[in-house]
């Protein structure tokens, strides 16, 4: 077993589920912090743990240029390396390769592309992105897609769309063939042993796993509802989860077309790639919305790389389950802080003296402890502190805001946040 | 009141005592982290506190140019600012002054000088510093002192530690006559209420203190012993704590006479300067000792910027009371992490697969969590975790040094640490 996938409510087209994975139960519509070396830029793990994060994402072609695949294998996959317990989502690589790397050359085979650290020539085809994420271990897993470029003509929409396709198909062939490979899948829960207790658990845990390992969804801090602790799987009965991609550039029948391919070829859930490529947010919103439409309703949903507060919400309305972006991480290191008052710049001289916490509806450790003054201070002063604190902040209003958004669907209501108090102007 | 010290028992020349000032108090010998800005660079406060720091250090210089003293005055000093609830001491801003700024003028009444930041002229006296300090709002603060170079001759650190002297007179009268225009004089407890509740509260908090005020030592997380809640004054009864400064350069003549001065002038504890300024590690050791002897037994003895694991222990042991040092903090910021089995500088590839934790025999959050080869991970990658990790487990290893060294002191036992695991080398 490798993900189940329950829908609790629906309200119009948005849905309140449940992604059961091996490493954590995620509750549906998600937002996944980003962490793209193996760590939420200045959070530790234990802080994002706090803010209620059940899954974050990591970043194949950063984490295989350093530390690489094998040094992350070892330490029992990215789980083990990074100590996060609970579930993690790694891309193919193919995003930052077209976007990151340099000289690239694309062949029906693959893509071979210089490191954007120190110019070193690599390959990746759909096996070898395949046997990178089964080396890291993530809960879900993304096909080997092309992400086609903004703006492409037909000709090029269609070509890329195809290559993806055909991506797509052995992407699937290569993980059912290796899927066993997965780290923990002899490691069980010993990975996740604390590391003074590690050097001897460590070389215990590459035997074969035992009856006796405690179940690896209890630990992950889900309280299972109904299910007795015999039912609960451990990591070695299962194994990770692939996702699909439609691709298609900005046409609606291009897009229908790659949903029908991918889902011809069957996957446990299904990702919308390609936008936020530099297209007018409208026409995202359109593509999105039309996507959704051929995309199997008893399977997650995944919108990558969106999106602003507004358009989470959106999107959790329209029936996507999860999303990632790096946002509220990246404008924290800018000083800006995502409020439930709008947009502060927390730069501004405005706040040099100004009290007041940074959300006064925010229940985050931030707001609780520290003023604007301080966190302006912070700013102005190049200290790390600041981009700690404002990157706490924000993903706990990105967080938050989800769990409103869960708790609306599961009314009934849609959710008005951001007609209401978020529409306001900053103070 | 201002500060209560008493001894509670010694062993050697080494004491184990308690400091309490207005926010908390301070079991003795104690070690200070600082946090020049008004952070302990990456950390936010309430891991600081998790730690056990009971008393940080601010510098005045640094503060004064960013965000200036009348910011931090009017968010109720440094404590309402920063939102740090227990102990803080100030530099006099001496040091900084001689080491950091530019185009240096000394004259009798003071020192001119250009910011390092943007090269703006400032002046300090001992007055203006002593203003300062009192705007700031630290439990406790320094004299304005001259920091003598080293090497000097002997008719230099003669004019300088008589300078010295002169200056310690006139900051004892000014801060005598101002003393009661500390920021939390009026403000009492009302100046810690979190920010969420601060935007009422604090314009409150500029009208007198009422007698209804909360005992301000039990709010800052102190237990008394043996006190009833009645006897503990609130800030409204208390002031600041001045401390004089010795100086002398490397002449043990010159010390005697520099304590005997300072001592004329009355202190409520007394500090050792100008030492960690290039001079050998032995002749610092020696100043120290034979400057202790000349150092009344019943006030509280600083050592200023001292030193590794090691020196604190020796210090500690030869009846130093409080040191602080960036080079826990520092060391961090470069990769190198005190451990008991000795230094780890965790950027080396030897650690790239080392599943083991920074330092088997810590309980501190990052060795419990985390292994040195996520920490290599971090830090060949440029990640800011890596500094946050870094410092947070570096700041335990003090804090838990000076735990033992309490410890031992009070069993009547010399720590023997640092000749036992800690001359092991680096595994």
């Amino acid at each position: 077993m490798a993900l189940e996938f329950t829908i609790q409510n629906t309200n119009g087209k948005g849905r309140r589920g449940r992604i059961v994975t091996p490493h954590a139960a995620i509750e549906t519509p998600v937002f996944m912090p980003v962490g793209t070396v193996a760590s939420v830029k200045g959070v530790p793990q234990e802080i994002v743990e706090e803010l209620g994060a059940e899954i974050i994402l990591g970043n194949t072609y950063h984490l295989y240029l350093r530390p690489g695949i094998e040094t992350v294998r070892k330490m029992g996959g990215l789980h083990g390396f990074m100590s996060w317990r609970r579930a993690i989502l790694t891309d193919s690589g193919g995003f930052q390769v077209f976007s990151l790397s340099e000289l690239r050359k694309l062949t029906e085979e693959g893509v071979t592309f210089r490191s954007h650290l120190d110019g070193s020539s690599h390959f990746f085809s759909p096996e070898s992105a395949m046997e990178a994420q089964i080396g890291l271990g993530a809960d879900i897993i993304m096909a080997f897609d092309e992400c086609t470029e903004y703006p492409a003509d037909q000709a090029r929409m269609r070509d890329s769309m195809e290559l993806t396709a055909r991506w797509a198909a052995r992407s699937k062939k290569y993980f059912e063939e290796h899927k066993h490979e997965v780290p923990w899948a002899c490691v069980g829960a010993d990975a996740f042993v604390r590391p003074a207790e590690r050097s001897s658990a460590f070389h215990r845990s590459w035997e074969p796993a035992s009856s006796e390992l405690p179940p690896a969804v209890e630990d992950s801090g889900l309280r299972p509802s109904g299910r007795t602790k015999a039912s609960v799987p451990t990591h070695s009965e299962q194994t990770q989860s692939l996702f699909g991609i439609v691709q298609g550039g900005m046409d609606r029948a291009l897009r229908k077309e790659s949903a029908e391919r991918t889902i011809a070829i069957g996957f446990p859930g299904y990702a919308i790639g390609g936008l936020s490529v530099g297209e007018p947010r409208e026409l995202t919103r359109e593509i999105v919305e039309s996507t959704l439409e051929h995309l199997p309703k008893d399977k997650p949903r995944y919108l990558m790389g969106v999106g602003t507060p507004q358009e989470i919400v959106e999107y959790a309305n329209l029936g996507v389950d999860l999303m990632d972006c790096v946002l509220p991480t990246r404008a924290a290191r800018h000083g800006l802080l995502f409020t439930s008052e709008g947009k502060v710049s927390i730069k501004q001289a405005r706040y040099a003296q100004d009290p007041g916490p940074p959300d006064p509806n925010c229940a985050c450790r931030v707001c609780q402890r520290y003023s604007r003054a301080y966190l302006r201070h912070l700013y102005a002063s190049n200290e790390v502190l600041a981009q700690v604190l404002n990157t706490i902040h924000n993903l706990s209003f990105y967080l938050d805001t989800m769990r409103r958004v869960r708790h609306s669907i599961s009314l009934g209501e849609e959710y008005r946040f951001l007609s209401g108090v978020w529409s306001r102007p900053a103070p």
